[in-house]
């Protein structure tokens, strides 16, 4: 059976994860009223419903869901139907103990919380796939059922497993990607420490052992570990197909969880969907959320995506759960809809009064329909059925900034040289730079085709294999402008230091190679000089070889105090920067306008706290601007404002806090937010 | 058998802990003949010396308690007699390896320190019981023995236990509260999550998982846990009644060990104790103190207690182990008694020179007698031998501060809206404002009659039953004056959201309740303006909505800028007033200002860093004054002061650092302390 | 079979740590032609090659290590040859899953990283005298084979094992040490919380437990612990004699991991070696290295040593790995050779591509032989040809500091009186007042003939046994200068409190005893009266006793205010200092200005940051001078320096960052840097 890559309903889809199963029927009649009210189109139901449904082993009960999705049905809503897979009941873990996970050091997880069983535990793909088969066979070609949700936010809140079962798929996996034990030894590196193998059956998880365990060996059983669960959604959504031709989705974390390839696993769905929430100690939550959002769409392929999750008001899971401000619900949502979102759901509907997370903000709050939120949740609603043909337009982008899960994971293990370097820190700040430039971003892997890009960032690309690097040089020859941070290209894909040295694979493009690494002591900060400024940086400093480079910033002092800190190489028709240090926000500016330069792009024209980002349609380009400021700002746009029906004619005025769509004819691209 | 309510023993109770069994019997003698030159007139022995008395299973040694007794009683001091049962000898934990703890993460924890078997293993409730009745019948009759010490400080240092024994009776708890499956299953809202239960036998403890258990499953084992605890004390006890009539005890930690509900404690024991130690790094412990003090009272329903443990100077457990400065023992000690402590004890009477607390202070210090503390120890025993009279007198009160064990048990789980609000320091801000103004505080649970309080403060009511909610509310309507501060009746009984939103049950008392939590960010503060004032608050907002209650204080930014902070509600007779934010000691000071106005109560006059408490006695009232700072100031009291023998006629110079307890007849409790 | 003392090679021994297990053949032609470029003549092989030498169990191939060392000798480069003991390999873990180390919580140690078995395993013992036995037979008379390289860094990264294994050893290591349980239960003061054991098989290890495990149980554990580990060097070390006449040696960890006891280890070996590593951290980790330079030249009696490992410059296992600076490495090894080593190794030749210390700096380093660090690798080699004669020269010193594992260990367990005081700090402050007054140090235990020097400092000194209270009594009795450091002598070998209090057993030498111990508040500081200047002070104060002592500082404020804070006492013909505070350096240095004068000491008169050592020869004195700073300075010295083959008349100019070697007549001691 083949599936439609986008659920059959009319207009952006809106709505929130629904749960029926923790009130009286009574209430489930208010529901759905309250719905049609909030003019929710769409909602995920059954995705913790598993003890419910599958009473005893075996055992079915499926007549409440019938009735909830009759329900719904009767009332116009469509229903995105979760597998429950994502917590097993009471009785799976009682009657399969050996399915339960351990941990690095030897805990095996209890029961009470959430969180799947073992991946590699059979009892467990048994079991996943009957009740999807289950749910499939029932409600496959339900009229309300558009699309289906596998699972929840795969890896969350638990993915490594130690178990028995999982270290036997680990040798299996590993004998499928080495073939021999030799290859396995040299890849690890295993001489080293005295790890050599001579049995599969001696190659045990990298569990808790007294120091450091094989960085080769720990990156390989994260790729595992995603294998494995990637290998659990496939399972369910092949039982799924079998019985029905509704698109087939499960909900990313993007940013926020970094445990999933989601490259690979977005090529094994129909539809990428993706939960995100701000984090609230960031007073500009608002940019990381951009980040979510470009992310999801590009390794959708820059295909319309839905926001499977996002919340209405405050979280309860971080330390200090700060509630939206008025408005900024709104804001957040038509950011995700301007970077491609085609679908805008909450978790969840209604406030639930118990458990863990009772403190998690609703489309219906623990107030009642007598409150902020809900008033603003019936607002968007009105908003967002205002544009319904922005759906399926696009979003276009000069830059991208490079994004790939294995680097993280191999630069997140232990005894790196300064632990002051973080992977996502860099991104953020490279990512910010642009934000405030309005100049919209696309992610991409090392290896892609990147001639389409004016502009490639590389802000900790640690791990690159020596292909993509080539790639990469082959992106500048042809006349690319490419960006790498420090600490890049520094390993190989076994996590071993290339051939070389550091950064040697990229000699090409950049026209360097670096010596030494040179972190600085806890606190110490240093100074740039660059184009007749100094520059403040902090955190790490390289002994560059200069190779064919220029030397466009250098040291004033710290370790390499003279010596070249910013490079730009001439090669072929491209010029590839490095950039050895970490430069505070303002120096970060003062580089990134001498790399415009290179890269041909102009910074958007926009008033401070303005978000503005363009989609593309068959007919028309929808601006989608958004004022994260508290003044009113003016910006020259022309068009019509979807969400007022007023028209802009050269100047829109965006007030404090407020959104606008403007639509307009295609625009070249040139001049004004792209 | 029936006992009486208090140790048969002359005067003010003085004494310690008292280990002969770590010294030679040389030392025994010159032990008795120091007590008597310290006035001491009671020690508690045996405590820990259940491997001395049982010296395998089932064989007894009495033969040197035997001889320490009689010593004891030939020099006329009496014995308050320990069970051994909180730290099982070695061979306890040989013989039944499935008795030993284990811990939320698997670990099982060993022999070596201190500490009691699981709470639920049959082995250790019959060893219990067995050494309990063994010495029950060799001493019961003893005319040396006054007291029984049943345990040490239950639930110190591990409480909680997640055997396969604890589980088992888990359940059976479980089965006896909820009677079936579905109560459980809608008291622990397990549709939340998918953790519907059908099988009593998959019901397993909170134990270590992948996320948050759920949070009423970890309250009802709060729960269970206090109660097989109490189950211990209670089967020990009562095999202790059955051999003898003297009053059992067992020494509970007030405000230092929130395991034990102490209101449902005290119910079981003949006579209250309590042992409190000073936090050192707090430079006010002495307000700490009055907490514990007032709390052991009114746990003890207003009855006479004994301290059965403080310490001379420092003590060994803390990361900073402050010594107390001369004077500071005495100070401390009589703000116990001036709080209705007939009994001053110590850990320890001699400092022994091994073990874990060989740094804790005691009576002879290990510098000998000749040395400040023992020199304090003999002059303190002095001033006591004059307090006989006031013996049995009782401390009255206006105010009562809610403390509730569950709810803190509920406040204290993972994933609420704010780490940075905690229970205790809520309850100390409020507490710490009455110490200073010398008005006297009982503790009260929010079900209790309350009729007798002018004014109810509920700094910390996070859990609230509806019916006790109704109670509050009876008390404003009847006259009464309420305060209740941020975070407050939020949950019932099962930590679910009440129905209607945060606080809707005090909303007849109150005239609000809250739409919204607004937690601040880190190191966030706001402003209230309130009477003119603007009062300086953090690390939380609340969004009221409005009912009856006028505003009295407004934000002047943060997320509520402009809306209600603090407001008072006119109901029936009485007044509500609700404070949203936390305050600073100056905002809560100009808040409570207001707030005694209604209640009818007015500050008593007292110099800054003086303390002053008055017991009741049948024919006289007990001025207890303390001067905790350095200068020497006058108190404007009359009457005879029973530690210097001489009489204050209206005006008491008291010099710094010095106590006073002046027996004057009784006061109508208007003015002056009280 | 006996053997020499150093092993058979001309000059000063220079080279690494060499694998070339991780290499291509090609790679180890290249490494002895590099090699002999830069002067390497001793390398250290085999120590991580177990799994590639005996690949199954009892299966043995050493021809690839024939070839390597036929090739090294073949260039004249002496082979340290290793045994691969700390690292078993895969199958051994696999065979002998009863041979894996136990945590204190319960976690097995897993594989995958490095990390000896179970030191009490019998699997274990057997296969590392097998492994070794083997090595003896077949390399044990090859002429290339200089040094016996014994396992790697004994104790380091698992030492501590709870194993059933290591609890039987314990018992029986117990009986040893105890003969009955009467005399167990007195030494560990059992009767303290119940802790009296009636059997043998009672006794556990001290595992994790409900509280803190009795100290005394916990010391004599490390002191099991270090036992195990050496028995393990003993069986291996005498396999080896067996069958070869070659020095053996163990490469310590002298300041940088407290779980040996160096004084006892040092006894076992022929040679004694080190590894020191910088703590980039400190910006003076000279002094660090130093301190471990002086120490590892202590424990073997003042013999010449082997620097076994040193870094050219970055470690990879610290927060932030800081690179060293052009001339860093040079001076760190004349540092080390100045105090005593004759030999000067590094890990590592060269840097390994894979595995958990890729980051970790060599001799040639990923960037290649066309780097900074291997021009100043051949560099080194270059000035340490020229230094052959000063191997075999001593260092004299006047001054002894005691360090002494076994107090170490004690007062670094649970529940001391404040977290503030560190053993390791207060040596290093002492120290680095000496240091900086260019006055050479060695290190003692307090029960060592101490008649030679004029000074013997006890910075930290918690545990003191009587007997060596009294040999410090006789020091100062017999005219030597003492001076104790607060929290010294306060317990014996059993962590019990000495009768008569803290410091009672140095009260001949000190004329006080310390009645309490007076801790600070967290950032209290305080001012000591002295000299007629306010030195600053922190952290802690006591109450001390006066007996003889005069008073020659007095607290200005804190809890001892008024009091004796510093005291002298003249006893015999000497004088015993105490200090009851932490000063500041600058205190510090104030009080040691005095005390230099009772001891007859002056400080060298050298330029900050100028270290200066002299080791005496048979026939001259060889001043080793190594300026820190930037600038240039002038020393008055007069001979050759050895480096530059110039003669210095008088005066030496050295310029910043540099290096000299002055050979000159034998000196009397006085002036100048000793």
């Amino acid at each position: 059976m083949s599936s439609p890559r986008w659920p059959a309903l009319e207009g952006i889809a809106y709505g929130g994860d629904y749960t029926p199963e923790q009130w009286p029927r009574e209430v489930w009649h208010e529901d759905v009223a309250l719905m049609r009210e909030a003019g929710v189109n769409l909602v995920s139901i059954g995705i913790f419903a598993w003890g419910l449904l599958e009473t005893r082993e075996g055992e079915f009960d499926f007549g409440w869901l019938d009735e909830v999705i009759a329900l719904l049905h009767e009332n116009g809503i469509k229903v995105d139907l979760g597998t429950p897979t994502a917590s097993p009941p009471a009785w799976f873990f009682a009657n399969h103990p050996d399915a339960r996970v351990i941990t690095r050091d030897g805990v095996v997880m209890g029961f009470g919380a959430r969180g799947m069983a073992s991946h590699s535990a059979p009892a467990y793909r048994d079991a996943a796939v009957r009740i999807a088969t289950q749910l499939a066979k029932r409600y496959g070609e339900h009229p309300a059922v558009v699309l289906w949700h596998v699972h929840n936010e795969y890896g969350v809140p638990v993915g490594e497993d130690y178990s028995p079962h999982a270290v036997r798929e680990w040798r299996l996996w590993l004998q499928e990607r080495y073939g021999s034990l030799d290859a396995l030894n040299a890849a690890w590196g295993t001489a080293f420490w005295g790890q050599h193998y001579g049995d599969w059956e001696h190659v045990g998880a990298p569990a808790a052992a007294p120091s450091v365990v094989n960085p080769a060996q720990r990156l390989d059983f994260a790729r595992f570990t995603d294998h494995q669960l990637r290998e659990c959604f496939i399972a369910e959504r092949d039982a799924i197909r079998a019985h029905s031709d509704r698109p087939i989705t499960t909900n990313f974390m993007a940013n926020q969880h970094g445990g999933c390839d989601l490259w690979a696993w977005a090529r094994e769905v129909d539809v990428v969907s993706d939960d995100h929430y701000l984090w609230a100690a960031d007073d500009e939550g608002e940019i990381g959320l951009a980040i979510a959002a470009d992310l999801t769409r590009s390794v959708g392929g820059g295909n319309p995506w839905i926001l499977m999750e996002h919340s209405t008001s405050a979280v309860n899971w971080q330390p200090r759960n700060v509630a939206k401000r008025p408005g900024e619900m709104a804001r957040n949502s038509l950011s995700h809809l301007g970077r491609g979102a085609d679908g805008i759901l909450f978790f969840q509907w209604r406030a639930g009064r118990s458990g863990a997370e009772k403190f998690h903000s609703a489309m219906i709050p623990h107030a009642g329909t007598e409150s902020r939120v809900f008033r603003e949740v019936v607002d968007l609603g009105a908003k967002l059925s205002r544009l319904g043909e922005v759906r399926g337009s696009r979003v276009d982008a000069d830059v991208a900034i490079l994004w790939d899960f294995e680097s993280f994971w191999a630069q997140d293990l232990e005894w790196r040289p300064s632990e002051d370097v973080g992977h996502a820190e860099r991104i953020r700040a490279y990512y910010e730079r642009l934000w405030r430039d309005g100049i919209t971003v696309d992610f991409a892997l090392p290896g892609h085709d990147l001639s389409g890009y004016k502009l490639v960032i590389a802000p900790a690309q640690y791990l690159l294999r020596s292909a993509d690097a080539d790639n990469l040089n082959r992106y500048v020859e042809a006349g690319g402008t490419l960006v790498v941070s420090f600490f890049s290209a520094v390993v190989d894909e076994n996590d071993a230091v290339h051939a070389g040295g550091f950064a040697a694979p990229l000699t090409p493009a950049l026209g360097i190679h670096v010596e030494e690494h040179l972190p600085l002591r806890e606190g110490d900060t240093c100074a740039v000089a660059f184009d007749g400024q100094s520059l403040a940086a902090d955190i790490w400093q390289e002994d560059l070889v200069l190779g064919d480079a220029e030397v466009r910033g250098r040291y004033l002092d710290g370790p390499a105090a003279g010596a070249a800190a910013i490079t730009r190489n001439a090669y072929g028709a491209g010029h590839g920067w490095y950039v050895s240090t970490r430069p505070d926000a303002a120096g970060l500016a003062a580089i990134m306008t001498e790399v415009y330069a290179d890269a041909g792009l102009r910074p958007a024209d926009l008033p401070a706290g303005v978000e503005a980002v363009r989609r593309r349609g068959a007919d028309a380009d929808y601006l989608v601007a958004i004022n994260h400021g508290t003044e009113t700002v003016s910006l020259s746009v022309s068009g019509e404002d979807l969400l007022t029906q007023t028209s802009a004619d050269g100047m829109l005025e965006l007030a404090g806090g407020d959104v606008a769509v403007i639509r307009s004819p295609h625009t070249a691209g040139e001049g004004g937010p792209h």
